[in-house]
């Protein structure tokens, strides 16, 4: 199998787990799963879910073992976006190439969906607790501690809040580098922690390599959405493009230049095909996703 | 000790727990702090958090031991009232004797305070988890998985669906009776599922009898709201009164009339006291707990 085939073998069994883990319900509150499905099951890059399981094969984890926290992860990933676009935020209507959540529904359903999305997935990382036998519940505590930290205001929401408080003001490139850190790169290292604690590797050189793979990968992945911001086609992107600009947001192209901005991105899939490369041939699948996310145009 | 000095010394045992979960930080993020620290720290009852205390006192459990979920239970309810009141739903200018959260700050800041708050709750029962001997984390995952479970989408924000999709229709009693059993009916029983999994007391009379007294109160909370609304006082409240009739809700007092409800308050006291009663001395406090929210004029 090709790159492009384990990719998409691995993102359809994340979505197959979202679609049960997310039922169709037929209940007086059933709009509230109408609308997370719809945002969670849009055919999203599966980014997050599919690292958490490429990591846990390099380490030698059962992937059943890590896939509710990676489940977990997406819908985190989701309900960020869901939440993002709403009209008191970025103001998107375009998501996935289809209308967000509050055009397709109405903003207070769009809320509670988010809401939803965040409170599922630690109902689906403590009952995965709750199944393990004895003896591996330390690892799942720890395992949803750090998924915890990466999603909180130490993490993401406080890579957002750094986002939105610095609209249209000057910042300096450490500013809009602790906002990526925080805002995308927080949520692209969890699969990385969730992996290394599952199989119980914490400080070794095994986990210093993928951490490192993590973080490179991540930084990568938000220069290259700055430099798709400009250069992208909203059609494939299944997005709008051009919105850093127009809000004036400073996106690291506006900062430093596009051509700079390709050199970072360069240099980050440079570190990240290294320390795949440590793993030996086990190490291909992340070699060939460094590449990916580098060569993406959406 | 009389039962209003136990209830104030009780809530400021949380209050100082909550203080030191979410406090001030002097980083880039430091508003999102501010904003959650200006609506968890805003004096609410802390009944939640309360009850969770007291059964656990029942039950012979260490405070300690279940003071974080009771936390948790505590930012869980604010997050829902920030979220509640957001223009896209109640729209609601006054909380806790104070302006809105959304009013406060703006409304991109109140969405993602409520975020931290519930992210903040799950991060603050895993790491309690982390911190239990072996031999206890069972019971700390079952606590947490309730936890998620009565605030998800078939608990409070499944309720809180039901409330957007009845406003203006014609609802019957069962939808709202289905409503209140999840809106605020969930999030009041889950003190009673955190103390009993803390015991490790599951399937016994005494957990049965936390239960019904749980489930009792969690629907005289909202009869007595109901009724608040009609009768309140805004300044006593804290919160604009009135609303429901406004909003033409189908709240219980419009559905079967002010007496009815005060007749199905006090059998539902009656109810709960008969529950405290089974423990004898050791229900002093939830017998005058189940009287205080009888008589409550806030």
């Amino acid at each position: 199998m090709n790159f492009k085939e384990q990719l998409s073998e691995m993102a359809e069994l994340v979505n197959q787990q979202l679609d049960l883990l997310v039922p169709v319900k037929d209940n007086k509150q059933k709009v509230i799963y109408e609308a997370m499905r719809y945002s969670l099951l849009a055919g999203g890059k599966r980014i997050r879910p599919v690292l958490a399981l490429a990591y846990a094969d390099i380490l030698g984890v059962d992937r059943d073992f890590v896939m509710p926290f990676a489940c977990a992860l997406e819908m985190i990933h989701t309900y960020s976006l869901i939440h993002d676009d709403l009209p008191a935020m970025d103001n998107d209507d375009l998501r996935r190439g289809r209308p967000t959540c509050h055009i397709k529904f109405d903003e207070a359903t769009a809320i509670l969906a988010g809401d939803a999305l965040l409170n599922k997935a630690f109902e689906v990382m403590s009952e995965a607790c709750n199944n393990m036998p004895e003896n591996m519940k330390t690892r799942g505590i720890a395992m949803m501690a750090q998924v915890a930290k990466c999603s909180g205001s130490e993490g993401m929401i406080g890579g957002q809040v750094i986002d939105l408080d610095s609209e249209g003001k000057d910042v300096d490139m450490d500013t809009v580098l602790t906002l990526h850190k925080h805002k995308t790169g927080a949520l692209l290292t969890a699969p990385a922690c969730i992996a290394v604690s599952a199989a119980g590797m914490e400080d070794t050189i095994e986990a210093e390599h993928i951490f490192e793979y993590s973080e490179a990968t991540g930084l990568a992945f938000q220069v290259k959405d700055d430099i798709l911001d400009v250069e992208g086609d909203t059609e494939k992107m299944g997005k709008a493009v051009g919105r850093d600009a127009k809000q004036d947001k400073r996106s690291m192209t506006v900062l430093i230049g596009i051509d700079s901005c390709k050199n970072m991105l360069d240099e980050l899939t440079v570190k990240a095909v290294k320390c795949a490369e440590f793993f030996g041939d086990k190490g291909n699948f992340l070699k060939d996703m460094a590449d990916y996310l580098l060569k993406r145009d959406n």
